[in-house]
């Protein structure tokens, strides 16, 4: 363990990002902070604001050309100069794209046992981290989905869309899904409990929506932006909620796309709320107890597509930006 | 009263309607229909919403070349089959822009007598009626104005905004205030309790919110829509609200404006959320129990623009459509 592994950004990415954007490079292993830890990465999570990162445009923080990816990992303690946090742990960090990381005790979240059996570890970036904890609080806390809603979620197999897929028809709503193409329609009807999806690549959405919603869409659960937007919006139900939450469609792009025009949201006196996950931060032991009980007993599952070594999540996260990820992009390390 | 005078629209205007599009003819008193009541007009609403109507896309009802303007009015009783509405009692219908109108009993509100005296009966017609529960559903109801926050108002003498305004301040707010002529921003921070004012003809918009909001605005109320609502977009603080009430800023053009880019509100968590008034009918009598007290005790005031006459009607719509009323726009019959 006498070097470290690391994927830098060595060029800003015009459009989809391509593996050439990233380099593998050998670093010293990080200086451990007095009173801190060092952690080996076991799973790297990829997810799409990464994109925007390398944009300069995300909240989380900036990657400059030169610089190490971000991202969280669920890692090992190594080395430990903190009592509560052992060698041998499992913990919940911002390791980056890297084998090993270097943290202050406070920056660590030791994993519950619980997480880990029956669990698989790497679930704590997805179903039990900042995937679900955004699907839940999107649905349940912001949208209050409830008996008999028509909701509709892109990127339905995706890490967030398929978990409030699962969380909308747990609460009795009746969920149109979006996804990519005709297997991920069809595990989001045979797996996810979705009513019925719309294959965004073949159909034409908007003439499906007003077939498969005809008494209007009570939720739209926002992971995309751009036209998709527009059109969701122009099938609304009276008081329906839309959660902003991703911006898929323009994460490739400098620019930004308009929003819908304010007249359609006044007819339908539609609320649209932006959601930043950060914020339930302190509400995850709050998800966690929800969601715990809910996976142990089979009634929500969570597909994942674990590329294997720190050298394959350039080309993952490239296919994840161009849509072509099934389930929760993860890097085993 | 053998005859009735109407306003007809015989035009539909293109962009900001003219005097020309109007025309004053006589007609046939209106049949009352059984159980029903025959009404004089005596003060008559001028709203911008009107334009919507003739436009046709205004949920309240559309008026093509050939019709009567619709419009709200505080009319006397002069005839009644329903003993409940005698006559010489005013009342709050649908009169239209015409001299006398028929309903059926379901169709008008007596003005309760608290309304009258003190009160000037076409208030009825603003701060105690629609205008009024408009703008206090929008504040109190939806953005849940609150102490310490900075709302920005625009059309801020206007029916809506200075109601608004006046609304907001006594709930410890600091209100800014955008208004179209110096003498109206004098009226606002002099008379309206307005911290300050911005004369949208000659200052830069953006530039004075950012100088007179430096922390973000947490409460913008949309009246206009347009580039108007991406300006403010851009100087939201986290967790702001906005009520999107009315769309000035397209009434008279045929186009939809776009609303402001989702990314922007996901940022700032922004909550959106559209209003229609006539959602609010059932709360009227609750509105009515807050706002008589506050009028009556001057802690708010209503200014009105009252045109004398129905042949004035057309051009006092036409100057409310230009942004040059000062006040309340209501015809007195």
């Amino acid at each position: 363990m006498s070097k470290n592994r690391q994927i830098v950004l060595v060029k800003k990415p015009e459009g989809v990002p391509t593996p050439d954007n990233f380099e593998l490079r050998q670093a010293p292993l990080p200086e451990m902070p007095a009173g801190g830890v060092l952690c080996r990465a076991r799973f790297l999570s990829l997810d799409p604001y990464m994109r925007s990162q390398i944009a300069g445009r995300h909240p989380s923080g900036t990657v400059a050309p030169g610089e190490v990816m971000l991202g969280e990992t669920v890692s090992e303690v190594v080395r430990s100069d903190a009592p509560e946090l052992p060698a041998g742990r499992l913990v919940r960090c911002m390791g980056g794209w890297q084998g090993y990381s270097a943290h202050a005790a406070g920056e660590v979240q030791l994993l519950d046992e619980e997480i880990t059996p029956p669990c698989h570890p790497s679930l704590a970036l997805s179903i039990l981290g900042m995937t679900g904890l955004t699907a839940w609080a999107g649905m349940v806390w912001q949208a209050e989905v409830r008996e008999g809603d028509c909701v509709l979620i892109p990127a339905v197999t995706g890490a967030v869309g398929s978990a409030a897929a699962q969380f909308c028809t747990l609460h009795g709503a009746r969920v149109i899904g979006i996804a990519g193409s005709p297997e991920k329609c069809r595990f989001a009807t045979e797996s996810l409990g979705v009513a019925a999806c719309i294959d965004r690549r073949s159909e034409d959405i908007g003439a499906r929506l007003g077939e498969l919603c005809p008494a209007g869409i009570d939720v739209y659960f926002d992971l995309i932006g751009g036209s998709l937007l527009q059109t969701a919006c122009s099938h609304l139900a009276n008081h329906s909620r839309i959660v902003l939450c991703g911006l898929m469609a323009e994460y490739n792009r400098p620019e930004r796309d308009p929003g819908p025009p304010p007249g359609l949201l006044i007819a339908k006196r539609a609320v649209v709320s932006g959601l930043v996950v950060y914020d339930y931060e302190p509400r995850r032991q709050e998800y966690l107890g929800r969601c715990l009980p809910l996976l142990g007993d089979g009634k929500i599952r969570q597909r994942e597509d674990i590329s294997q070594g720190l050298e394959s999540a350039p080309e993952a996260f490239c296919r994840l930006m161009r849509g072509e990820n099934f389930g929760k992009a993860v890097v085993a390390l």
